[in-house]
């Protein structure tokens, strides 16, 4: 990966480390899971889908494979949750809102790492999405759950936006830190206002009924 | 991928396309989702199988990556299922024609591919079967099911003939598009004829009872 | 992959031979199956975990898509399981044994091969333990059942073990027969102690209940 500006890194940073975190907490609530399985859970959430987008642009192994500190965090985040996510539940609203910057800055930085390696327009968006969403959905698939992602709550719609403002900027050539920081943002404010509203993307016509 | 005869890239886009309409139907059908997750899965179907072929022979980034009409037609096909998703419940059997028309195609060019890049005969054999079955089965996993591959009606089996012949053809010289549509069409009449007399592969001796 | 010792290629070919059977056997009593879905159980069990770690170290197409035996004993221990479905239920604990085998096995071979691809302690020793288990994780996944690694017995632990001795061996120049049969050893014995005292991981701080 090429230099990032600091903020953008430690945004990443700090992204990884919720992502371990929030993905081993939720794994805790879900099932009944040995130390082994909540910290795997949580790491599969923060590193997962880095993972995947490595893999499909050919940069293996990959990124977080190589750069310890990634690991670290993400284990960090994911013992941690186990330790003590009785008193976790409490910080719901804190780490939703860090959350949201995870989701945020991996999908600005998993579209542009795909721009740089040459990825078309259509790809470069998907593989940022990816990026965002993609440990998560591999934590509820390991749990049995269908992906929250799929299901409800505006999840990945915002790291759709991101991804395409990221994926724009860089191909007028204005992506810098600035750039990152608009995309990232509006990524951070759709997911905060869909949270606060409870909204959700549309159902296909004729539902049942109305969402639980 | 090398250039293929007008008729087969015909119908590699046509199975694309019903790929990405079948699957999102079925997962319309199965569970709650919105409008991001119907079309993730329609996608999905589409375009795993030939992710997860590439990706297993190095051929990164995948070639539906790369080839935007690969990715319209599978966006495309899970749009029209969101939106007209009552509708086409009446069309169920145009559309199984269709799927086993995609099945067959992918099966063969699965194969051709994986013998391209260098793979020996198992290999390609099996790389054939996931190009062609390994799409529904991602679905089907996302939607928290076993997937109807491993699990009823004869769709492996045809496949894994289709792939087969492809890559008997190869090795003796003969592939063409003579063969590839008589390696297609044993797959899509087997899977015609399993889908009208309702057949199974043999289940494990000693079953606990006879099928649903 | 470089020439390995003989004896250490000879167990690697039961772990994989072991795995396709008890993959198998698993998925049958797990739930109804036809023998396509049986036998691809088997495989995806003895042959996933080589293949993801494959995927992510950059070696496609994987080992075992070029090494024609390691298909042969997958399918083979897949199709006996299916023949012989009800007759292997009295050999449980043979084939708990043999399967400590090749979790031992596949974690040093593992950990070996990520070494000898670059990669560093970390992800070495996270690739050894994914070549172990992944294999069985992709099973359970395939059957609609939350992973036992991450849900029960000592499994993933023992592995860790073997991958951390394998990594430390080669860091400080002493990997050999000797070191990869301790590391191997090792974990063999941590799993049969745990199968023999029922052992499991610590669960998080007041799990509601004790274990089923």
């Amino acid at each position: 990966m090429s230099a990032q500006p600091p903020l953008l890194l430690a945004l990443d940073l700090i992204g990884t480390f919720v992502f371990g975190l929030n993905g081993a907490l939720t794994a805790v609530r879900a099932t009944r899971l040995d130390v082994v399985g909540v910290v795997t859970l949580g790491m599969m959430t923060a590193l997962g889908g880095g993972v995947i987008r490595d893999v499909l642009i050919g940069a293996v192994p990959p990124a977080t494979f190589q750069l310890w500190y990634y690991f670290a965090l993400a284990l960090g985040g994911g013992l941690i949750a186990f330790a003590l996510s009785r008193k976790l539940h409490r910080l719901e609203m804190p780490i939703t809102v860090l959350d949201a910057v995870g989701l945020s800055v991996f999908a600005v930085m998993g579209a542009g790492k795909a721009v740089e390696y040459g990825l078309g327009v259509g790809p470069a968006v998907l593989l940022g999405v990816i990026t965002a969403v993609g440990g998560g959905t591999i934590r509820d698939l390991m749990i049995g759950q269908v992906p929250t992602v799929l299901r409800s709550e505006l999840y990945a719609i915002p790291a759709l936006v991101a991804a395409t403002l990221t994926v724009a900027a860089m191909g007028i050539g204005i992506y810098g830190l600035s750039a990152a920081l608009v995309a990232a943002s509006a990524c951070f404010v759709i997911r905060m206002v869909g949270v606060h509203f409870n909204l959700n993307a549309p159902e296909p016509p004729g539902s049942r009924d109305q969402r639980r």
